[in-house]
This record gives C-alpha cells, structure tokens and sequence, in this order.
C-alpha cells in the first residue's frame, strides 16, 4: 500500500516519554501490539535532577537516557522524534510533523511546563527548568553572572549580577535555591579573585506563608530554617509583580537582580487545549477516574497532565514523579488487559494514588523526607534521597557516574560541568584597572 | 584611579586558552607578574579527544575544564572572558571586547580553525570540528541521521541519510571515521528497528596517497587496513570539488550523503591577519627561532599559530598538543627568566621540538603509534594511546569519568551521551506505515 501521504498507524500511540508515558511503554513491551512513543527530544529526563544540571553539578548526558536505548529490544515499541501539533479525539488521529499518526488507544503524557500567571512577558527575563536545554541555559546565565561581576568596576551593578532570585518555594525553587548559595560560598569561591562570591545573594520568593507547602509545617520550618543557614533570603507572602532585565518587584519592593529563575507556576503542556474537552484551572484535562477522558475510553491522560482526584483521600493527586510513574502503569495495566484477556472497558479499575512519601533536599547535605508519615531532616534525610534518586536512574552508568560526580562536588567541592556551552556574548566591557606589580619590559 | 574608559593593564598578556596559552600561564604562577588569560570561552578543551563528544562517546565536561579552576590558587593569574577584536603591535594593546588591554609582554597561541580552501560556502553543510560548540552540532546531526533515515521511506533517500563523509584523512578525520563505523555496527545497531544501521555508509576521503601522511607509510598503510577491516570506504586522491546539502562531489564523481563532516584544511586564527606581519601560507606567523615575532621581541606566538623550523630537523613544528605545550614552556622560561633574573633578549634560547612521538586511534581498540623510531599498532598501540591521553586530562576527576566512559562504551557498546541538544527541527515528514499486528478497539 503506497499513498501519497503516508499514515503511520499504530494500537497504542503515547505522546511524551516522561515518567508517564515510559512506565506505559514498559508495561506494554510484552503485548502483541504495536506501540509508537512521540516525544519531541530523543531522550527520556530524570528531572528531579534537572537542577543539578543547570547548577553545573552534573552534565546533561547523567540525567538524560536515549529513548531508543531504553526500548531497544523491544521491536513492538516505535519511538518517533516529532513535535505534536494536534489531537484530532473525533477522527482519532495525531498530528505530528505534519504528519497524521492513527490509533486505537491514546496516552497523552505530554507533561507540564512553567507559567507566568499570564505575565508571558516575563520568560525571557525569569527562564524556569523544565527541560535539559532549559537546564544549559541557566548555567550558562548562572556562570556569565559571576564572568560579569568579577570585572563590574561599579559597586552596585556588580551586587546586581550577584543576586540570584528565585520565585517560588516549591521543590524545584528551593533545591535550585540551595544549589546556587551552595555555589556561591563552597564550590567557586577560590575561581575568582577580585570578587567574594560568598556575597552573593540568593532570594528565594515563596507567595504563601512558608516554603514547601505540600509538605508537612514541621519540616516546612526546618527546610527554611537549613535554607536560612545556609545564607539563603527567604520571603514569604511575596508577590512578585514586576520583572524587568535589572530587577524583580516584590509587592512594592524593588531588588535589584540580573539573575531571576522562575520555579512558581506549572500549567499543563499547551497541546491539552486542543483537545476540546474540559481542563481545569491550570489547563490540565479532567479525566476519569480510571484516567480516560469522559465520552473518550479509549484516550487516556497520565503524568502532570492529568486532574485527577484520588478516590481514598478526596485531594487531587500531585504533579510528581511517583504519581506519575503509577499512572503510566495503571494505563499500561488497563489497556493489557483489554486487549489480551478482553476486559470491557466498563469494567476498568479507578486509578489510586499509593504515596511513598515526599522528599527535597536543601544544598548538598540537607534535605527533608516524608515516608508514610515518618519525618526526617537534615544529613539522614539527604542520605535517602540520594539512595532513591540514584535508585531510580535508568541505567547503572547514570548510577555509578552520579554517584562519582556527587563525591567530587560535596567532598572536594569541585563541580562537574562548569561550562559556559551554546551562544552567549559576555557583556563583560568593562575590565579591571590592575596596576601592575613590577614593570617589566624587555625593550627597557 | 577613574577614567571614562579604564584600561586593563597586565605585565604578561595571554590570548587563548588552549595547550600553549595554558602553559605560559603555569610557567608564570609563581613569578610577581600580572598575567592576563584571554579566551573567549570559560574552559579549556582537551582537543585531542573532541571526537569522542561528537561521536557521543564523552560528555564536553568531560574533556573542557573550567580555566579559572586551574588558576583558581593563583593570584597574579586573572581569567578575562572574552573576544579579541584587535591586536595592536605598536601601541601595544590589545583590544578585546571592546576594551583595551595594555600589555608589556604578549603570547598569542590563539590556535586553528578549518578552513575550505576558500569555499566558505561549504562550511554549513560540512561543520568542522575545533570546539566544543562544533563538537555538539555534529553529535546532533549523526544523531538526526539516523532518526530521519529511521523514518523515510524512500530508499534513495534513506542510503543518503546513511552516508557519513569524512573529508581529511588526518588524524581528526581517521578518528571520526572510524568512530562513526562503530556507532554503526556496535553502539546503535540494536536501537533502530526499521534500518540496519549497520549499512550505514562512511566514506573517508583524502587528497593524498595515503591516511595520516605525517605517519610512517607502514602505520599509515596498517591504519587504512583497519579502517576498513571496520568498514570504512578510504578513498585516496580524492579532491572535494562541490559540496551541498545532498552530497559531495569527489573530482567528477558523485556521492549522495546528507552527512559530510570537515577534516581536510587547517588555518590559523583569523586575528593573526590584524597583526600586519609576515604569514606563511596557512596564515600561521612566521617567528623567530625563539618564538618571537620579528621586530617585537616582547611578542610570542605559541602553539598552532606559530609557523616555526626546528633547527635540528629543519623540518616545520608540527601542530599537535605536544608542540603547543612545549612552545607553552619556552616562552614561559624566556619571560620568567628575563623578569626575575635580567636575561636581555638577545640571550634568548632558540625552541627546540621535542618528539615524543604520535599516535592515532582507528575505532575503539585499535591504534598506530610512533614512539621514538618504534612503531606500535593495533590493541597495544590502543592501550598506550588511551593511557597517554587519561594521563594528560587536566583533573582526577576526569580521568576517572573518561576512562570509566571508555569501560562502559567499548566493554558494554553503551555510548554516553547520545542526546540530541540545542535547536533542531527534525525532517521527519513521512513516517512509516505500520500495519497493526492486531486490530485493538476498546469501542469494538
């Protein structure tokens, strides 16, 4: 059969190879069906480690794992590089690269990306972390400030270039937070020698009343207390309501800042409102409870995409990692069944959410753990999370090669990938006036 | 002090921080001067390896260390970020970003870039490979190769996203040639499902009668043996007379590759032609037996930049790492030694090159070298080659990451760094049309 314009078909076609839409694929690996997994970059991301890219801590390649490699032995899994333009719920197909793919079962696990509570204007400005490149940019930015400053003859730009502002104290705002005093004060405070990198400082803006609300008040205080420690600034009932190149505006406040990361607002990946059907307020579509779309059994939504409230504790189940992993499995498991044993779909099982626990560190040896309402703080904690985190790296390379990186930052204080990549232009006019120690010319 | 328009003064002015630039500087860290490290890049690059990120084997923190680490225990060293615009002899200053910096001494090891022969035009489509930028770019569009020729269903065209052009039979081009086959045949070929990546084409060409002709005819002869036991294509005599974006054109013949990778022509830094002194043919400075530029004894060259005779040859300096290391030292010893101890100019020692042989690898166990007069091939040859290069990496920590790297790319065929990062948009229009195993439709 040869057409014009080719159609791709395929049983099951899963957009994004998140946690979501890789725990789907896994779990249909073994099923005579054919599966293709769309995912606009050629690698799946452990993004929990995500700020510890763009920190300089680890190089991209520790945290990001070829899709095709994951898969590779399983021939029933297609993976297709392509950005999806639209989903077509009527005439059940995708477009992707201009290009329509057909199937019988969808997974939209496209994910989340940050938002500026309509203040679009900002991005530029306060660049948020959600993908690798993302992760390239604010290193690069993180790294040109100190570049900049160490040959900033005027005092106040140059405490403008060494103040780093994050907004919003959520997971990612606060190990990014951490991170970047932790920087400052520990890892490059030798490189330069006509700044203190240690005056740097790091403001962390929370809009509520205490950093890392879905935790639980204790460890919410201890986390800013270890925040605080560690010469972190941290603002709460803040509301920034300006960004501009040299500042942010909190309320009435102005801080002058050339360095502003954005961690606050997550809505749910743009494709959802082509859908069509009903979203919620950060734009996620409200699904099933067994995670279908109402009137679509055969479409599916998993990952930080999906609005879904679990059935044992009536809360909406979070946008994190586990959450989303379960999910891709619970899809996977419904859509096994349905085609290998012939379960109807009237008889699928609600999705329940099974909450392991919740972690977050705070800079290199702090952190603080919830486990099935067990508290930990401080070094203990840190040592869990990093157990789980290397635990759940794809492959053994990422574990031992992340677990190296991690001796050399904290024990000698000697980050991995402190390079300034891609295009940039120093706007480094100004340099030192150095008198010089000794004249020296040969021609005297 | 304040003017309009400060000036950066250093005793000694460093422009680049490759082999030769960071030597001089490691010569100086102990002498009262003020030295002055110019780069436009915040890292120096273990050039020698720079395939190996290309190919996906290295991440770039890999083998690119942070310049300011290195110095980070010297004062008198200061690390300037930035472009050289302009050098100008008689003023003595150099103008970069925009500024000026007035120096008493001056070593420009400001390096090589590719050239083509004046078909500049070529450059888009046959990317060269002298930086860690350069290296990203061609990682990316190998990787693109393959997920497009994964895709399309026109033979022709898919035989042409499997053909990889490697134009220069040194040893950068060996290296990638050669690398690019074992992608190929070991690291990927399970990964694909709808091509053998294992006839994916790589044709080296070379305009002489052999590869690697700075090598002995015997190593020479072994290396095209191995590159074709590996299943590269070695064409000899072959002179690239049009490249586009579909293919090369090999005197009249004509082949269709949407590949081609620059490895033929080598030229110096542009900035060498705002100095106004004599050039050789490649655009190198001619100096003194001292390194020196004739009539500026306060001016050195160093590195690929310097056209220099070995005066117990009388042949040319090559431009391997070696060389740029030593000229480093020497022009290091000359101004340490003319500050410290008064030496006049005229006393200056001639640079003597000191062979410590050459070597080169053909895929991931396979290597020729020539150490004094001994010739090595083979896995020996491979072994040596890899020790001298762990060796020679700036810091522990990568030595243990590249050789641990090594272990798992050529022990286990899983490569690092396969990503595809930075912007691109992929020509994946028609995808394959997949025939459902089975027919799937919950509604059904």
């Amino acid at each position: 059969m040869t057409s014009a314009r080719p159609i791709y078909r395929a049983n099951v076609l899963v957009i994004g190879a998140g946690f979501a839409g890789i725990r789907v694929c896994q779990g249909l690996r073994h099923v005579g069906v054919n599966v293709a997994l769309v995912d606009r970059n050629n690698y799946h991301v452990f993004q929990p480690l995500l700020y510890q890219v763009a920190t300089a801590a680890l190089s991209p390649a520790d945290i990001a794992f070829p899709i095709r490699r994951i898969f590779r032995r399983h021939k029933n899994i297609e993976c297709v590089l392509a950005n999806v333009d639209k989903i077509d719920l009527v005439r059940k197909c995708v477009c992707a690269n201009e290009q329509e793919i057909d199937f019988d079962y969808l997974v939209i696990a496209a994910g989340a990306t940050h938002s500026y509570f309509g203040q679009d204007q900002w991005g530029p400005m306060a660049p948020g972390l959600k993908t690798i490149d993302d992760a390239i940019a604010i290193r690069r930015r993180i790294l040109l400030a100190y570049e900049e400053a160490e040959n900033e003859m005027d005092e106040e730009s140059r405490k403008a270039k060494l103040t780093f502002v994050v907004v919003g104290g959520g997971p990612t705002g606060v190990e990014l937070a951490g991170s970047l005093r932790q920087i400052a004060v520990e890892e490059i405070s030798k490189d330069y020698h006509n700044i203190d990198t240690k005056t740097a400082r790091v403001i962390l803006i929370d809009a509520n009343e205490r950093v890392l609300k879905s935790f639980h008040p204790k460890l919410s205080a201890r986390a800013e207390k270890d925040l605080k420690k560690l010469g972190v600034e941290v603002l709460l009932n803040g509301r920034v309501t300006h960004i501009d190149e040299n500042g942010v505006k909190i309320g009435d406040m102005r801080v002058e800042a050339n360095n502003v990361f954005w961690a606050a607002g997550v809505s749910a990946a743009p494709i959802a409102r082509t859908l069509g059907v009903e979203l919620d307020r950060a734009g996620r579509v409200k699904v099933n409870p067994d995670l279908s779309i109402p009137g679509h059994p055969n479409v599916f939504v998993a990952g930080d995409l999906a609005s879904v409230i679990d059935p044992r504790t009536n809360e909406p189940v979070p946008g994190l990692a586990p959450a989303a992993m379960q999910m891709g499995v619970h899809v996977a498991k419904i859509i096994r069944q349905e085609i290998q044993s012939g379960v109807r779909p009237e008889h699928r099982i609600p999705f329940k959410y099974f909450d392991k626990g919740t972690m977050a560190t705070i800079g290199t040896t702090r952190a603080i753990a919830d486990i099935w309402g067990w508290k930990f703080t401080g070094f203990i904690a840190w040592l869990m999370w990093s157990l789980v985190h290397v635990m759940f790296l794809v492959s053994f390379r990422s574990k031992l090669l992340v677990m190296l990186n991690w001796v050399f930052t904290y024990m000698f204080h000697s980050s991995g990938a402190r390079l300034i990549t891609g295009e940039f232009k120093p706007r480094i006019r100004r340099f030192r006036d150095v008198t010089p120690r000794q004249s020296a010319d040969p021609a005297a």
